[in-house]
């Protein structure tokens, strides 16, 4: 007896009939839905959908839902994903030194929150191994130079690979990826920049923001894309500030924001909530 | 050729089958859906949907629709309802004195932000008479007693069907309506509250919040029920005060709140997405 | 018999002696401080001040309080200007069609909460001259083409100092000014920009946050400069939007914003708690 | 070479002079005031104030500031306490079983952002001992029945002075005080209630906001008082939620408010921002 769900997210141009030919393929099954959402883009038309039905009763085998379901697929042209909520997703998380993110990362999934394994942690600093060794976690140091960027990275996608990485979080990394991992990683890598993007893009938002004078002050949490800071916007948030606030005290209350705000997308993310689509996100909450 | 979509709202107990019963229809019918969600509770197992289809190039004639609808209704148990978008509901607002929450409708209703007529604004004061006049609205003058109250309602409920109103909002009206009215309007009478409730029910909340020292302020947009403060909440937002803050100050901050909110959970109202369901609402936002 | 209060607003080099020179000031004259806060620039180390206090039983007249201070003011450098409460700022505001802004300003006037006088609306439509009229307003049409800005600008700037105008609002006014009429007021125009500054300067924020995909819009009220949207920024909010909002949805959520933070802004200018620094203010709320 | 700042809270009847008189002792000793800020309560005319000023170059030693600036406090009848901002606050953490605020308290202290120590864990469960103690802190074991309830405060008590404890905060303590140890540390004991007071005091705050079906939750810090749940207020933040969160949901949304609210009532208490006035806070921001 199962007590996992399927998820289906999917996406097609939009036409008459998808919600129901696709309820209809899970009710004929004898599934039952616990969560539908759909979204239709205004001018594209481009329809996206996300459903969830329990297997407990559901009248085929999960490695056989994929071919189950290709017809319809097929008919509507859809492109579609098909993930079962017992699985458990592999993270790998990316740090420099900073420490908040990631501290805030782990305690999430120690407590249950953010349902992943956690097999490696990559960083090109070794101030966060004894941190991560206390945790249990397996920590690796590749130190980057121009020179050995790109042979670094092939030892981390390597290592990626052996673990059979699904997601890579970036907290706090201060590396830039070739656009080949990024290929590699398509819409699989989760950034978090620490201003309220597009908005002081870039590496000094703080400093930034202090010399604009803003009187709000924000973090975003996004896909990487070749094209830095550029990528799908998954959660952005925002704290107010005053003149008094120097540059010190933004950043301080910028962790705040930061943390929660990657620790959100990454949870979003593993609950196969999020569609990318171009340049945006549809996020079904 | 109809521009105008069908909504149709519908609880009942949850079983298989019922997302995949109400989109077929739908599909069967040439309908194009442009809006579905669904919810159902955790405990008592109730199911919750709104859809919306276009009605263009659907295959029954609007009249006919619900009478279409009845046998997948009955099969499930379902209490439903079917509105239409090109129907512009008729809102009778309720007054005293305060000008804030009313205008600030007039002017939504104004701008086409709210879509509805106002055929009527009833008070029992005189003070907002010219407004509503320079608006083109007619006013009504009820002046209530303790001894003329019933007698007043009466009218008041005579006018009220006479416009043919789907839904009385209480716009900052400092009066108690009896229960006979509130049975005649159930689920259609939306009040404003000036506090976060159910902190400081009654009338006086601001100097109660004030007595307290909270940090922080509300106000709550609710149907309204016999037992006074404590209707299904739609609406509620809070802003953050300090020690500084008076209770004048409070007051008008919280203005801005009282407003927003109730003009929130009007729109809300009139684009059916509220379901009432025991002392809760469910809202498809 | 006053009921009035004087405030004082003052920079000058921080150095030792400022708060107890000015605090002594008043209390010496026998003036009961109702408000007092300054702010030293963490860099620069500029000091800023804001002291409030009854001007009963003050022993200096109002119009000797200036020359009385003088000694004081030159000992540590200081730049300063002197109101009294009592005094009622008079406003003009600048319009073209979007009412909104230009509703809630005056009705925040008529309930009170702005306290100013409003001796004239400026507009290049005629649009909003039938409200303005309504509520009693000297509406005048100066429509603006290439060819004509600079006259309609001398005929505007004319009628400003007829009325003594204190404060320039710009409730979504869709003119340029030219630097002659900026210098003229300078810190004394108030805009308001429909997007969270600087994400999105331009005259198409809306358009540009649907296309990034961001998951906040704001709005952002600020002095107006030279610069377009480079201005020091008085008041900003936010507000949290998802992936089914369409840019229509985008300006109509817009809006409350827009007219709270410009009205805020200009509630906080009119209360002498906003000083200009270079290009940021210092704001004592 | 001092780099210290003193730091004086003060209340008293309001006067003319005050402000004078307290920036001319700094002043006359040589002190730089870094920060002021006052408050009068409206109807109680009670004055409030916090100075800062640095000890750099001021002209009394800090233990005899005191005795210098007491017949100021005599003449005007001053309550005041005088803090430096080297010394190093010494605060006790009673937890329960919950780890999150715990954990957000202990990483913020080892990160910098709040500045003290924490010399004794005390706690009535075992299951945080192993953490406490990977961070070097010293975990008690204090099991608390109702026959040994005062004994055990007792023990508890002794500990508290021996470590010289300023602060004790309950970051989830699921004991009530007894008004004996309250009275002891009064105003010096911050507590965390998952709920926005006072709407859902007691125990299940969570469960009677799902029942009540409130669209927002929230988090208060307040200090502890004989009356459970009714203390002065420092901070309080909400989150939106809506029908679709379960309980469990709500919890797992309250826990980010919860440990941030309190760590930032922490940090104001340490910060020497907080003075209590009857049943609230003046909190200098």
């Amino acid at each position: 007896m199962s007590e996992a769900n399927a998820i289906l997210l999917l996406s097609c141009p939009d036409q008459r009939g998808i919600v129901a030919s696709v309820s209809n393929f899970v009710f004929q099954h004898n599934g039952n839905i616990v969560h539908a959402a759909q979204h239709t883009t205004q001018k594209s038309k481009v329809f996206f959908m996300r459903i969830e039905w329990e297997l407990e009763g559901f009248d085929i085998r999960r490695e056989d839902i994929g071919k189950a379901f290709s017809p319809i697929a097929d008919r509507f042209g859809m492109t579609w994903r098909l993930r079962f909520t017992d699985y458990v997703p592999k993270v790998a998380i990316f740090v420099s030194r900073h420490v908040y993110c990631f501290h805030d990362l782990i305690l999430r999934q120690n407590m249950g929150e953010i349902k992943c394994e956690i097999p490696i942690v990559i960083s090109n600093h070794m101030d966060l191994k004894p941190l991560s060794e206390h945790f249990g976690l397996n920590f690796r140091y590749y130190p980057v130079t121009p020179e050995n960027k790109e042979a670094q990275e092939e030892r981390e996608i390597e290592e990626l690979r052996r673990h059979g990485v699904d997601l890579i979080v970036l907290a706090r990394y201060m590396q830039i990826l070739t656009g080949r991992f990024v290929d590699l990683y398509r819409d699989r890598i989760i950034n978090i920049h620490h201003s309220f993007l597009p908005a002081f893009a870039g590496g000094k938002p703080y400093e930034q923001a202090y010399d604009r004078g803003v009187k709000i002050i924000g973090a975003t949490s996004h896909y990487v894309t070749e094209s830095l800071d550029d990528g799908p916007i998954i959660v952005q948030d925002v704290i107010r500030i005053s003149h008094r606030d120097s540059v010190e005290d933004m950043k301080m209350k910028g962790k705040d924001l930061e943390r929660t705000v990657l620790s959100r997308a990454v949870k979003l993310h593993l609950e196969h909530r999020v569609i990318v689509h171009g340049s945006k996100t549809i996020v079904f909450e």
